[in-house]
């Protein structure tokens, strides 16, 4: 990362320390850049059907018998469950942007396969294409995809997003 | 609805009463169809807060002071919220699809404006295209346009997504 980005100290998820990170700016976001989250995050069962209570009140996220009997096979997360733990290992990682991390929306999200009970998830973030605002000057547009992977490295989700993110030079 | 679909009693989110509701197979999901979701689900600050804690723990999530000097100029829920209660609203809505509402992916997902505290949102779903699945007979692919509204009638979210639904004829 750019010595000129400004240093903050953040606790990072499942890490129980404070970590270094530096925030990003737009300047640093070139398209092809990776970056690993460190973060972990175990999704279990009860947490499972708390979500789907919530949001998503389907039998195949609520009860194993019934989940057996549908598509999925078994218990598995809401998609939007994986999305918001998605959200949180984002935003705890070291994919820190400068002003906070704000989409303007998702260009395209997979669930390739379902979050289990269980299931350890991380993410990685790759830089795909990064422009200029037009609309508001000081603030470049990036998009990247996100990619959640459980603790067998296959994917349980894909995500193409576009946020907003100041440039260096022009913040104050 | 067709007289064929089969026919089952739910209660209905916000109603407190049951309703007639029918299942909806592949051919009742003809492009152009809308179906206007009942439902209605209030957001208030504090469910606001908790989720932001637990899945976008970031200031314009979480404080309102700090809120106010970020791009949303006051709390706003995190646009995962926005999706899960969206979820809620279109599962316990009479937009009810045989076996379960089952996402393939999402093809572009936008929050036009935040939802903010003391919201009330609802859904509208109108069916885009539909087409006979090749891989899983039986079955059809089903695109949607999903919009979550407030109670001004503002778009908070607007979701173009694909669904797996059985077919009626071939249906158990």
């Amino acid at each position: 990362m750019r010595a000129a980005a400004r240093i903050r100290w953040y606790g990072r998820a499942g890490e129980g320390q404070e970590t270094q990170v530096q925030e990003l700016y737009y300047e640093d976001l070139e398209p092809g850049r990776v970056f690993r989250g460190r973060g972990r995050r175990q999704v279990d069962r009860d947490e499972i059907k708390a979500f789907a209570r919530e949001f998503d009140p389907q039998p195949f996220h609520l009860d194993e018998a019934a989940a057996e009997q549908s598509l999925f096979g078994g218990l598995a997360a809401s998609g939007w469950h994986t999305a918001a733990i998605t959200m949180q290992l984002l935003v705890t990682s070291e994919f820190r942007i400068a002003g906070g991390l704000v989409g303007l929306g998702v260009e395209k999200l997979r669930w390739p396969r379902p979050t289990r009970p269980g299931d350890e998830l991380r993410v990685e973030v790759e830089v795909l294409t990064a422009r200029e605002s037009r609309s508001r000057p000081g603030y470049g547009l990036v998009t990247t995809k996100t990619t959640t992977f459980n603790q067998e490295g296959a994917a349980v989700q894909e995500a193409v997003n576009t946020m907003i993110v100041p440039r260096r030079e022009t913040s104050p």
